[in-house]
């Protein structure tokens, strides 16, 4: 029996009996020839039928034997001159058009036919590209002397922010889904110094936007002995430079080094008035066209932030306690990813909480029993890809989204 | 200011003064010294004092400035003659003693403390074979052409078992927490032929025993385009080899061809009737036993299971349809890793599901439209762990582990 060939390898078999293995992409039925565009996992390949030889319909399962002939302007310039073909399943017609070129469904028929319109080539390369930058993000961190943990989805208490959480029934008692591995992968800095997550977070937003969804892939990262958060920033800089690359997302600006602005000069810059408590939209479009504008970036990091406006762990700017040692990342005036250094010091967390303190045991023994300087950084990976690929809702970079109204497919 | 070396790192720099970072693993304060042996992400390290000098105590976290010097009777060969010490911040005692080579503890008190009990040496390197291991599991797919996917954990409908889901309110309506990721890996066949996942599945689990969790990691694979269950058996192998010696598992006797006996073999290795409907874990121990004398190997396949024992997707045995093409992989007489070819036509599911197929229609839609012979198999990394290391329950290689009884840490 001949052996399997990918589409995209044909040009190293040419001449050869080869098997090309996969789904029927276009089937076109001429007079004199039927030429069967095959799709596998590598791409596309042309096989030329004679007449008369029946050949099933679209997305049908099929091995066709042939030869390898180089044909320049078949697609790739080789093609298969058919021998013989086995049917492995007979489908019924695609209930959205895969074989042309751009995706022409509209988003509510995409996501309703998912199993089906991701096979679209230009689907799964969204996708592919996903895989790669997640490969990309931990091959980073490896490299950076971080360790992968994985921590519980399930969790005792609604604690972080109280609000947006999933309840349920857990052996007759409550429990909830985590929002963030935001306190066990802070915990686990305690034993690894340096610790990654890729895992699935749950959000009960009731928002029903282009940019939130259920449950998203989050990728945490988290490191001890920093000086500060520009530390932090540093390895984040490196993580988001890999990871647009191994996505292939060449038409991103990136410089060598990602401009840095203070949360007081970004205002200024925004034309905001100095007692802003927070960012507008609009002030950070503002701030992302000043990016481009003088350091030819479509990222700025903004440092800073008001401690009023982040979370209780969040760690104060040493020389003004105003302001915090978090930031947010921007692209092209958006934000795509925040961090900043957390609180280490046991003292420090009883004080920022108070009597919410009550019932954080679990996540404060690291701090009672010594915790390094540490920071980190949370990356929606659909999010993350939706914004550089400039996809109009992140619900286009997820294979099988959750919001307020799907739960299917 | 003096650089940070690693506890590791130290030989490399002798004579340097440099800066050690850390936790304060064990202070013996003596008469004419004081050893401070520091914990960082690398190993242990110790620094000798002068007498009088304050050194805080275990699990405070530090930052030591001093001279590499050689000393063949410290841990590595080399110490560090103490110039300065800075406390980053300031721990109460453990609750559970870190310094003795030996975890003491019992594993009730480890699960309590883990945020501390995580920092052992011996629990740490559990947990750094655990992230080895997983990082092989992908390093191996991906060399097989496989694409990382990322699938919903919460699902409409309690579909592949019924039982033993949990519950949650989802925006009002009832939703579950995924089991498994079954059926999407398979849709995502259709897409990219090989996929594989790493993720959290749900099992709300009322059995209270060493080896069930609430909630654990399944390094879940599917590939299409296979003739049987065994392409599903030879890429196992692989993933399981690769995953052994990443651990560091040296002793597993793992030979370079797994064993493999038919179901109504391994009855009769067995020694039991040939009309059981499956195997009994004295059965098990037995051909685990055989596997071991004769072909010296802690694994063996287990093949042909009877189909009256498998789920609803399991493809037959084409030869004979009372059994299926699935199979088991036994480490040492247990159960390991579970997996098989699955059903590819669209008609073989609705004869096998019959009204069942009903509130199917997402995943069907896969098998409608067309989809490859193809099979997989999911490995639950904390079993996979304990049953490798030998070690006595789950618990033992989960970090903050979810149980009938344990929501916290």
């Amino acid at each position: 029996m001949s052996y399997r060939v990918l589409s995209a390898e044909l040009s190293a078999h040419t001449g050869a009996s080869i098997r090309l293995c996969g789904w029927v992409h276009r089937r076109r039925v001429l007079a004199k020839v039927t030429f069967l565009i095959v799709r596998d996992r590598a791409g596309l390949a042309q096989v030329v039928v004679p007449p008369g030889v029946a050949v099933p319909g679209e997305e049908s399962v099929v091995e066709v034997t042939g030869r390898v002939v180089a044909n320049p302007v078949a697609p790739g310039g080789f093609e298969v001159a058919y021998e013989g073909i086995e049917v492995l399943s007979e489908a019924e017609p695609p209930p959205v058009e895969l074989f042309r070129p751009a995706v022409e469904a509209g988003l509510p028929a995409l996501l309703d036919h998912a199993a089906v319109s991701l096979r679209h080539p230009a689907r799964r390369a969204v996708f592919a590209a996903s895989a790669a930058a997640v490969k990309a993000f931990r091959a980073t961190l490896d490299g950076l002397g971080f360790t992968e943990v994985h921590t519980p989805k399930i969790v005792g208490s609604a604690t972080e922010s109280g609000a947006n959480v999933f309840a349920l029934d857990y052996f007759g008692r409550p429990a909830y889904l985590a929002q963030s591995p935001q306190f066990y992968k802070q915990t686990m800095v305690g034993v690894f110094e340096r610790v990654y997550e890729v895992g699935p977070v749950f959000r009960a937003e009731p928002h029903d936007t282009s940019r939130h969804l259920a449950t998203y892939t989050s990728l945490d990262a988290e490191l001890g002995f920093v000086r500060d958060h520009r530390d932090v920033m540093a390895v984040l800089s490196r993580v988001v430079r890999a990871m647009a690359e191994a996505a292939g997302l060449s038409e991103v600006r990136l410089p060598g080094e990602i401009p840095v602005v203070h949360f007081t000069e970004a205002l200024k810059i925004a034309g905001a008035a100095p007692d802003e408590p927070d960012l507008a939209p609009e002030h950070e479009r503002t701030i992302g066209a000043w990016a481009l504008a003088e350091h030819g970036s479509d990222f700025v990091y903004v440092e800073g932030y008001p401690m009023a406006k982040r979370p209780f762990y969040t760690h104060p700017q040493p020389s003004d306690p105003r302001w915090s040692n978090s930031f947010d990342l921007l692209f092209r005036g958006m934000e795509l990813v925040t961090g900043g250094q957390r609180l280490h010091r046991y003292a420090d967390y009883l004080a920022a909480l108070g009597p919410q303190a009550e019932g954080l045991d679990g996540y404060l023994a690291a701090f009672r029993h010594g915790m390094p300087p540490h920071g980190g950084f949370a990356i929606g990976l659909e999010r993350f890809l939706a914004r550089l690929t400039g996809a109009a809702n992140v619900r286009e970079t997820t294979l099988f989204p959750r919001d307020l109204h799907r739960l299917a497919p």
